[in-house]
Formats: C-alpha cells, sequence, structure tokens
C-alpha cells in the first residue's frame, strides 16, 4: 500500500537492532484517516471473504481493528494481556511470548464472543516473530472458530512472522512488508 | 442516548457491589456500528467546540476514541498503562488509582504528541470514581494543552466521578448516566 509505506518513510524513525517507530500515526497517535484507507485496503483484499468477527489483541490493534470493521460490517473483539491467576473456565487462554520484551504473558478471550459459527479476520499492526498472531489464532481454532485470514499493518519481512502463520495454513496480507532497515534506510519488499 | 441505554437495558449484566459489565457490545466485544452512533453524538454535543486531538487511555478507551476522530477529523492520541520505574524525560507522566483493583499505576503521553497547541476531547467508556480522566486532564496541563471537555459512554452517576471532573473546571458529557443499579434494575437519569 502506497500510502502507508510512504508514511512510513516520512515518518517512521528507525534505531538500531531492526527498531521501528511508527507512533505518530499508528500505535500510540493515530492518523484516523490513514486507519480509514488501511481499512479499506482490508475490505478489498478479504473482499471475497465471508466475515463475520474481526479479533485483535490490545492495546496497538484495536484502532486499526475497529476502522477496518466498519467496512466488514461485524464486530470487533480484542484479546486482553492478562497477569491474574486463576482464571475461570469462561475464557480461552493462550500464552505469548514477547520478542521485544524477552517475558511470555497469558491473552485471553471471553468464550461468550467466539464460537464455531465465527469466520474470523484478524488484525494487528505489526508482524514480526508472529507470536501474537499464533496466539490469537490459537484461541480461534479453540473456540472452534474459522479463521479466514491475517491483515498485518507492517510486516518485517525479515523475521519469519509471515512463514509462521502459514505454516499453521493461515493467509497472511500485509499492507507493507519491510524487507530490510540497514543504515537506517527502509526497503520495502 | 436512547439506543446507548436500550443496549445497557438489553445486553448489560449487573453484579453485586454495582458492577455493570458491557462487554459484549462496549469493552471487550464491541459493536462499531453503535460506537458510529456514540461518535456522532459526541460531534453533535462539542460541535460549537474546536477540537484537534482525541486523548483516550488504553485499552478500553481506544475503540470509541478512533471511531469518535472521524467526525471530528482529527488524530486520537492514547495514554499508556506502564510499570517501567525508569521512564526518560521524553513523557509526560501522571499516576492513577484503580478503583476496581485497588492498585496505582502509571499513565504516560509521549511530549512529541501533547503542546499547547492542542485543544483535546478526552474520550472514555466509563466514568465512576474519574480518576482515569483526572489523569489524563493532568498530562493535558503538563502540556499545556487545552481541555474541551469529556465525552463518555457510560457514567455512573451515584458515584462522584463527574463532580471531581467539573471540580478542576472541566465540562462532562456521558451519553447514559445511571442513577442507580439496586437489585439489578438500571435506573438512567
Amino acid at each position: 500500500m502506497v500510502l502507508l509505506e510512504e508514511r512510513i518513510r516520512k515518518d517512521g524513525k528507525v534505531y538500531p537492532g531492526s527498531i521501528l517507530k511508527v507512533d505518530s500515526f499508528l500505535n500510540h497517535q493515530m492518523d484516523v484517516t490513514l486507519l480509514n484507507d488501511m481499512g479499506r485496503e482490508f475490505k478489498n483484499i478479504y473482499s471475497d471473504c465471508e466475515v463475520n468477527k474481526i479479533l485483535t489483541i490490545e492495546a496497538s490493534g484495536i484502532g486499526i481493528a475497529c476502522i477496518t470493521a466498519q467496512f466488514f460490517n461485524c464486530p470487533v473483539l480484542f484479546a486482553k494481556k492478562t497477569k491474574t491467576k486463576n482464571i475461570s473456565g469462561m475464557v480461552y487462554k493462550t500464552q505469548v511470548k514477547s520478542y521485544t520484551h524477552g517475558t511470555t504473558y497469558d491473552v485471553i478471550v471471553s468464550k461468550e464472543f467466539l464460537s464455531k459459527n465465527d469466520k474470523v479476520l484478524i488484525i494487528d499492526d505489526f508482524l514480526a516473530e508472529g507470536n501474537a498472531l499464533l496466539g490469537l489464532i490459537d484461541l480461534c481454532r479453540q473456540a472452534g472458530a474459522e479463521v479466514v485470514g491475517c491483515g498485518i499493518a507492517i510486516e518485517k519481512g525479515f523475521q519469519p512472522g509471515s512463514q509462521r502463520i502459514n505454516n499453521v495454513g493461515v493467509r497472511v496480507e500485509s499492507l507493507a512488508v519491510i524487507d530490510s532497515m540497514d543504515d537506517g534506510e527502509i526497503k520495502f519488499r
């Protein structure tokens, strides 16, 4: 998506260790006009698919997910990160390892809102190692829900996330795929 | 807002201790069509005000804030809850006491995205004690930003939040104000 690539080039900040900060328009401050263009693009990509629920994970996926849901006329469900040890039987639970923080946390959704009747599009802002997405796919499969695919804003194409998601049989579509960020120069696929 | 009150009556669940769960349509699963109606209503209420930024707090405020921002043609900034002790000088920081959890946490926004040029509408899903809103107002005032007002989905009118926000000179508009929930029966103002 040219518009997103241009914006990343203009306002993204590259730091050593392949860190890309896009917090001026995507995941701290959010440019809702851009999110709208992204939501429309996700709809174009998945126009042939029946989607009746969008699933994301708190916090930075929620904005894109809600704006995108307007194009699919469906509700959004966001998975919650939790440290609560004693979770009741009312939730589906999985574990996600944070590549950035080196920690593992539990992610839950209420059983009430995910079922075998759901055709789920998973939306998130970033894809790198793919651990969060694998967790969300696991939650869907525990519920018997069908995962139609994943829609990602920015994919780090030099990390294995996309391949790992494909390996569990799920389609991934990313609006901007970065192939390298060496010396602070961003190269898109 | 009649539509929201009807939805609370239909799908809200009241538990002992004046706990209202609306996670089927507002803060876990989100009915984006309803959020749209709410965003339009916030725009109607604040139509006479110049708003150039919407501020909310992660996670459950983000969806409403993003949908609402479409009506104001402005970006959304969400404050982050953090436990990181050593925050650099790059953020405004405040403390918020959680009424529900009995804990205090730090809330931050990047200094880059809040300034004296901003006219801020604060959006959140719930207002009870008002601690989160007071924290967000504090962040705005540290930045020299003007707080135009607060837009709340559901206010527990029997708790002092609204009065406490007014006491610091800020307008509060809530789409549904609950006066009592005794014996599981919700009475709106």
